[in-house]
């Protein structure tokens, strides 16, 4: 799976990664992946039941993986942070 | 599984959680689910990656299942909202 097909949840609205999901989906992807950090993650989810019980009814979670990521911090040490991988395929 | 097994996630801070879960497999169960809705799924993933990397180091995350759950709202209505199930095995 490359990058191409991957949605990074960010700032924005809910909405707006339901948009770019269905674009990759749209655009010929069978598989389209999620993926977030920290506080994103809930808005991960969001994403993912949003485009499947709304947009893409025939689309499904067909995995979800969670990680620990390593930051870098201002104090020059390492923060831990969750993260999460969603797969999703129509 | 049934809810004596459960951890469910709220508003306390993240490492209450951490003792409940740890708390829960030392009292004899293999299995405990991690249940979270909302903005508290991020909490949800943080409580599964710390009990697993930091406190029990054999344990893992063998099932995640994501849902839409309707709730009441005050006008009367619902509102739909996001959960995490999360099982782990020591």
């Amino acid at each position: 799976m490359d990058e191409e097909n991957t949605v990074f949840i960010g700032s924005k609205e809910t909405m707006s990664y339901v948009m770019a999901l269905l674009t990759q989906f749209n655009s010929g992807s069978d598989e389209a992946i999620i993926k977030a950090r920290g506080r994103s993650i809930s808005k991960a989810v969001d994403v993912a039941e949003i485009t499947k019980n709304r947009f893409l009814k025939d689309s499904k979670i067909t995995d979800i993986k969670t990680d620990t990521e390593k930051l870098d911090n201002e104090e020059g040490g390492t923060t831990n942070v969750s993260s999460i991988e969603i797969t999703m395929k129509k």
